[in-house]
Parts: C-alpha cells; structure tokens; sequence
C-alpha cells in the first residue's frame, strides 16, 4: 500500500468526521493555538517521508518528550532504573499524588509526571547542561536542528507547576529525587516546552520502528531489546488513563502529549506522528486517535 | 528456527535457574499440586504441536478460562459489551472491590473477577446451559473432547467464594449483574475449574495468533479486528497487577491462572501454553513467566 | 429554662428559614413521606415529655437503631467485640465498601452499615429470634409498646439490599461474619424498618443520658462507663461523613437515620429525638441539625 | 476529690504498667530526648496548679502548637476559614497526602499537617512577624514567658520538611495557600519547635476549660460558642487517626504531639497536660494517654 495515500485517505476521512473536543487551558499560552490544525506524518524504515496538512508546523510536544527522556537515561541506568520507577500502567491521571503516596514514593512508570520527573533528576546528575543534552539528542535522532522551545510555554508553565513541585518534593521525601527540586523543574519544563512538527516528531520515533537503530543519526540509540521495551511501555502506559482504551482500538506503542500531538511506532515498519490540538476528557486529542485507529484498520495490521 | 529445539533449550535453562515461588493454597485442592512438574506447548500456525515437559499432563487453568468466556461473548455483544466492561489495566490486585467502587459498577476490565463475572452473567443471560457451552466451545477449538472439570476443585471454590458473591452483588447494586447471583457464581467457578494441558491449551488460543481463524474448529472464531482486541487486552491486562512487566520483558499478549499456566500468543506465528504451579507474590507462575521470557529472547522477536 | 418554651422557640425558628432538602428515595416506600412534617420531643431526666410539631408521629428510625443494637452487644461482647468492629470516624459514605478492603474486613465503627451488620450478625448468634428481641429491648428501654414495623419499608429495603449483601459476604471473607448471610440481612432490615415516633425514641435513648440507667426501664441497661462509651462513638461517629461538622455545630452526641430522624443526648440532662424527612447531600436531615444547632446555642451548652 | 491525689495517684498506676513505646525519631534531635521523663500537670478554673513528675521540664510541644495557632486565626477568620479547612476527622495519617488530592485541596481539618499549614499561610498573611506573634500568644495565655524555641529542632526540622514542603505546594495547586512556601514554612517549623512544661501548657489550654476566658491573660481569648468549637475540633480530630479511639477511652478533648506531649481540657472543670516521650504506633504518648484514661475513670467523668 502506498503510504502517502494512505494517510490522505485517512486524514479526509477524519475531517469528515468533524470531532470535538477542547484545547488544553492549564496553561494560557497552549489554549492560543488554532483549534482546526491537523497534520500527520509518517516515516517508513528507509527514512522517507510523507505528509499531509499542516505536517511541517512546529507545536508543543509537551509529554512526548517523555520518551526522548526515557531513551537518554535507558542505556546509562537500565536496570538500575527500574528501582527509582516502574513499569505499571496508572489507572490513573498523569499528575496524581495520590498513588504516588500509596506506593512509596515509587512511580508507576516513566510516562506519568512524577515518573518522569525522576527521569530529569536523573539526567540532571548525568549531564552537566540537561537541557541543551535533551536539544541536542533530540535533533541528532531526527537528523535535523529541528528542535526549538517555545519561550512564553516554558514561562508560562514554570509559573504554573506548583503540582509538579509538590510531586518532586514528595519524591525527595521518600529518597527518590536526588537534586535541587528548581534545578530538575526547569529541565523538565524546558523539555515539554519543545516544539516540533509532525514530520521531525515522526523521525525522532523512527529507531523505534527500527529495533533501536536511527536511519537519521545513522547509529544504534538503543539496544534491540531495548527498544522493544521502550515500545511495551508506550503500548500499556502510553495514553494516561486511556492506554487500554489505545491498545484496544489502535493496537500501537504510541505517547500523547497535551499539545494535542501523538507519536507512535509499528515496529519494522514505519514511525508515525499525528497532531491535532483538541483533546477529548482524557487529555488525548482526538483526531489524533481517530487518524491511528483508522491507519491501523485500514493497513489491516497493528501489532497484534 | 526449529520450534522443538527452541523450546527445550528454554525448558532446561528455566530448571536450571532453580526459580522458586509458593503453589496457591486459597483453596485446599491447589495446594495438593506436586510444584515441580513444569511443561511447555507451542503451537504452530498450521496446528503442528511442539511439547517438552509435563506439556500432556492436565493442571487447572483458572483465570486463563476468562479469554475463552471472553471470546464467547465478544462477537454477541460485541460494542454493547463494553457499556458494561472496561477495557483499562487495572493496576490493583484481581479481587479488588475498592475499585469496583470508584468507578461505580463497572469493572476495569474483563480479566480481573469482577469483568470475568459481568461476562459470566451475560453468557448466562445468553446460553441456556452456559456451563455445558463453555466446555463445547473450548472443546471445538481446541479441535479434541480435552476439557473436564475438576470436581474438588470446583466444589472447593464453590465453597470459598464470598469475595466473589460479595463482587456480584455490588455488581447488583449497580445495575451491572442480570442473574441470579448464585447461578451465575455455579458458571464461573465451574468454568475456572476446567483442566487442560499445555498442549489444549496451546491449541485453544491457536485462533488468537491466526487472526481469529481456528485450525482446528476449522472456522473463524471471531473477526480479524476482534483477535486484535483480544490480544491487546491481554498484552495490557493479562498478569494482574504484573501486566506492565510482563509486557516490558515478554512482549506477548497472554493470559495467567493461579494454578500456574499461561496461555499466550505471538501473533501470525504460534500460540504457546506454560504450566508450573509456583507462583511469586502477584499470583503468576515464576517458571512460565520465565520461560516466556526467554523464549522471546531467543526468538529474538516480540510483539514490539 | 423551660424546656418546652425552648424546643417551641426552636421549632419555630426552624420553620422559619424553610430550609429545604431530599427525602430519602433509594426504596419507593421512603419517598412517599409527607417532606413537610417536623417534631421534636425532650425527655428530662425525670422521664418527663415535653414536645412540639408532629412529635408522636411514628417514622422510619432507619439507622437510628444501631444505637439500640450496639446497646444491645455492648455488655455482652465488650472488649471482644472491638476486635471485630473499630471505633475510628470514616470519613466515607456509610455504605462504602473500599474502606473495608483497605482496612481487611474489619469495620471502621459500628455506625457505618458494615459495622452494624457485623453487629447484627452478633446477635444472630446469640438470640434464637434477634428481631423479636430487638424489639422486646427498645420497647423496654422506652417504657411502652411503641416499637412497629412497616411491612413495606421492611419488605422494599429488602429487596434492595444488594449492597448490604455484598458487605456481607465481604466480612465473610475475612472471617468477620458467622451467620447465614439472609439470616442476618432479615434482622438487620428489620431493625431498619422500626418505626418510633419523636417521643419514643427520646425516651429510647433516656440511659445514655443518664449514666446508663434507664427510669423507663427502671434498670441499669448498661455501666456508666459504656454509657460513656456510646455516647463517645455517637459524637465521633454519628452522622455519616458529616459527624465533624455536627460536633462543632452542635456538640451533642447523637445519631441520624435517612427517615429524617435524629436522636441526641445532653448527658446528665436529658435525651432529645428531632424528626423530619429532607435530607441534605449527606443524608442528614436539615430541619433536625438545625433544630439541634439552635437547641445548643440557647442553651448556651453543649458537651464542650 | 483533691486533684494534686489524684494525678500522684494516676502518676504511680501508670508508672507501674511499665508501657513501652518508641521515641519519635524522624527527625535525629527529637531522638536524643531521655524516655523515662513522665509528668502531669493540672490547672483549675481558679489558676491553681497541681503537678507531679517532671511536669516543670521543658518538652518539644511539636503539633500541640497546632490548637494555639488555631485559636489565633479563629476570631480573625471564622466562618471564612471553613472555607479553606474542613472539620471532618480524617482517619488518615496525619501527614497524607492522598487525602488532600481526592478533597481538591481542601485539608480534612486543622490538626493533620495540611490543615495546620493552611493555618501557618493564613497567620503569615495577616502578622508581619507571625514567629513572634505565636510566641507572644502563647505567653500570653499562660501567663508567663515560657515560650522558647530549640534552635536544633527547628532546624533539623526545617531540614527534614520535603513531605510539608510538598504539600504547600500542593494547596497552592489548588488556590489554597497564598504566600511564598519557605516563609510560611519557616513560621510553621518554628512553632512544632517551641518547647515548654507540662505547667506551661496546661496554663495556656486554660481558657479552653472555661468558655474562652483566660484567667493567666485576664480576657476573653475567643468567644464561649468558639471555645466549645475547638474543643469539639479537639474530640473528633485531636489525635490524628487514634481519635476516634480516644474520644472512646478517655472522652477529653485534647491535642497531642509526636514529642509525647498532650494537652486536654475538662469544660468547666479544669485543662491538663501530660507528657512522656514514647509513643504507639499512631504517634500518641502510651504513657500520657494512658494517665488521662485513667484520671477521667478515677474521677468518674468524662465529657459524656
């Protein structure tokens, strides 16, 4: 099947279908955003892409970077990792307290907030600059200086991420989180400040898609073994409290950020990135959703 | 690869490993088990049976019967089913209640009992001898008269299922149970009562790696797109509160029973059935969970 | 003061604010009760009546009668029964069912309805017919035949008892439960069902505010010291999730049903039964805290 | 009865049970304290002072402070301060967490740290100098300048405080906290780190045994209808979740520490405090609620 087709095909079908939901507010610089963008585009194994609609406009990433994180930390701490967070999907919101108090001060995965703060702290003992680190793994992985942040979302949410101090206070106070908690805060914000567009987004998932090997940076980011567990934990944690819901309709490792964009993997076949900015009650967007679940159905193949 | 020779090197490293665990003794007939036995059955996409082990020898499948009644009603109820099931990991032990109260009657997902239970309850509505129909249609895919009920056992559970009744009529108190409770428990515990060995076992989930196509019923059990979903709910749902982990180190959709099988599936190759009854502290088996494990490192491939 | 210029002064400046709520409607039959209908009677501690409004009206006492059931086990059982049922405040609804899994089937207080069927359950045990005893108790205690019960209520909680049944068999499961689960529920939905009006239940609760003596009775009903005790887990314990509020507004012990009724005590003053059938959010009557409230604030005493 | 009798009295049985707790050892410096100490003292409604044992010896009052500052909000606030703190007790330790997300952000009541700390915010908007206004208030309840601070406390403290840290800025979330963290916390660390006698303390909870009136400050400290508020706040939620357990045994209102110390009250009788440092598993003194079940058995009264 022609790749390029395909996603057409599946992008009218979505505009037909006209969907609604709601700009992400927390923060006022996101809810600017013009509602109606919609773009998707995918990037088969030889590293060439197609794209349709508004494919090439950076947005914010916001959770997604979440993987890129995730990678960067995978190789150095592997399994040592997995005794500062797990690897259970939530069952609950991304930025719960709760749960966190129940287990200890152990996050249930990567890919929720206090999980992935962990993550920065992580990096923040590692790398003398994080967030320079994190531009620059990110750009080389894409193959291009694609990587920009937007300065009014990195204020904005600097100003608003009381929840997220609590949460990494909290960490601190179960031994969890080894570094100043502003330090580790501003790494974190800068990464989901990242904007990217669909197509750079798209590359940045292709090791991936690759058994860990990037066609853009043109080297193994991951092991194989690696990268399939990267992708077990997209699949089970990667959609907040609506994971299952994805794995039953869609059928692929994905990650959803707020921004409204998603990026998702059919392994040794193609990574792809769809991003629209309205979200539905779980904070996922919901053309982005609709456009895999018709890509998956129409390929007739997901990973199951 | 030669799938004989592939899984008894995996059956000899996992005895190698001496991996210890405690056999189920909630009621008094599983703990009679001799814990040593342990048996490995693989089937292949044209029916070809690989077996080493105790891979002949029946032992009580449990939970693993919630993918048959599961599949039983998938195609009859199909959309309407999940109004009254969800489809999320659930994150919590499987005979929770708390949670069951949290989301107000409707179960997280149909593996953990309270989902098994809503299920039980529809097949009931369904079937005039549900627990006659359940062994037919195992039978029938597994191509061979297979199935008996283990009478101790089923009577033993029978008498140990207040948690269960207790779940059923908070099931009640919300609308989302139509039988007669007791009715319904007799359909329930008599179908996790069943014993298999490996190698049924292996050929009851055959459909599941064949896009729902059943080599040995000879007919499509359920819709290509319905054998997805049933694969993805197990990769997400399929080991209790463990099902996060067992995803990021197997990467196969599967389903555990506390007597210590699991049945599981590495779509568009085999179908493979483990059996050992000690299990760790989340109530999977430490072998089975192992050799899978393994298999797929060998394999070099998992879903991801 | 004159207690009975003080509960017509009281009565009438609740009639004043129209305060408005929701009768009871979780069975049929409670619904039916005319909303506008309010009484209050007092009961010194010479056994004298004093009373206003529509104070000899009978109505459901509903979960009034765990304090007659608790009176009931508390000499007998003492020290052994705190080992089964708690005496901490919930917090929670007073049907909720994850408080009990969080805290491995033993009841937080014998007010919440877990606590009362564990209660209901010990006098299963102990009485060959526990309803007629109930019965024959509060009658003696109130110095008159006044003790009825509606059929219907009885009859329709009953039928809608899926939540109490689960509770049931979930206290089973952990050992907290003797008797044949219908068994119990009968008496326990027949102690719900009694119908007392404003007087009779004043005089019902006449020992608690007498050291434990009862002139009704003419007898000791229980020490002085459990008297004490009662009265400790009516104020800490008595009105829901909303027992705070009611001992900072109000100050007395006392407890609720969902019939509207409020029985309370001014210890080593009198005894007091407040009625009327709007409930607010909590399930509290509003004219009945209200009329308690203002009854405090003249009296210019309340426990503190 | 002669109460300087009775508390001897109360003294020896106690000593002679030879309880055995643990001294509260979070923090390195509370650690330290010698846990043999045991003192009580009494004050009547005419000022007179009754002790015995080490009741002169200076001790950590830690969250008995909670009741002081408590008071100093209640005549600035009142009813607006229930908007922000509820009077529910919370069955929860006293410094979770989960609580606070499943109530959006609204503290259980003022005695569990997150409440406390709603308070500490409240004082820091309203003092210029909120350290030195509690130490003020406080002496000047208890009539003398008995206030000091341990400076090794409060700053171990200071440094230990990632757990209220993260709950500061998990009320600022939600609109709930309105001035800089580190200051706010600098006012409550330092009012856990006053230390005084069991005199002291009995002197300065005076004015709650006599409607509000204190007799060492010679004025009303709040109005009678609010003494017998936060004497009812003392009775539901005093002793984080042993409340419900100590309103049954001993049925005082009271206020206890983690550095073994409790102040209680007898309305219109008399205040008293005790202190011993080891504590039970809840954070309660065992040897100082023991001498206050015991004093109220002796003296045949409780509240109730």
């Amino acid at each position: 099947m022609d790749y390029q087709e395909l996603i057409e095909e599946v992008y009218h079908e979505v505009n037909k279908l006209e969907l609604k939901g709601k700009v992400a507010d927390y923060i006022p610089e996101l809810a600017k955003v013009n509602p109606d963008q919609f773009g998707i585009a995918l990037v088969d194994l030889e590293g060439k892409v197609y794209g349709v609609g508004d494919y090439k406009t950076p947005f914010s990433i916001q959770s997604i970077s979440k993987v890129h994180t995730l990678t960067m930390v995978f190789h150095v701490f592997n399994s040592k990792l997995w005794t500062r967070v797990n690897v259970e999907p939530s069952g609950n919101p991304f930025n719960s307290i709760a749960q966190l108090e129940f287990e200890k001060g152990i996050p249930r995965n990567p890919f929720i907030n206090a999980g992935a703060l962990v993550i920065a702290d992580a990096l923040t003992s590692k790398f003398e600059d994080p967030k320079t680190q994190i531009i620059n793994f990110i750009n080389d992985i894409s193959g291009d200086k694609c990587v920009s942040i937007n300065e009014e979302v990195r204020i904005s949410e600097l100003k608003h991420s009381e929840r997220n101090i609590a949460m990494a206070y909290f960490l601190k106070a179960y031994d969890n989180f080894d570094n100043d908690v502003q330090e580790v805060l501003e790494t974190y914000v800068s990464q989901c400040a990242i904007e990217m567009s669909c197509v750079d987004l798209a590359k940045s998932f292709s090791f991936l898609a690759n058994d860990g090997y990037s066609i853009f940076a043109k080297r193994n980011i991951v092991t194989e073994s690696n990268a399939r567990r990267i992708n077990a934990l997209m699949l089970t944690c990667g959609f907040y409290d609506e994971s299952g819901e994805f794995a039953y309709r869609v059928g692929l490792p994905g990650k959803s950020g707020v921004g409204g964009g998603v990026g998702a993997v059919m392994p040794h076949k193609f990574s792809v990135a769809v991003w629209s900015p309205e979200l539905n009650e779980k904070g996922n967007s919901v053309k982005s959703i609709k456009a895999l679940e018709l890509l998956t159905d129409k390929l007739k193949f997901s990973l199951f």
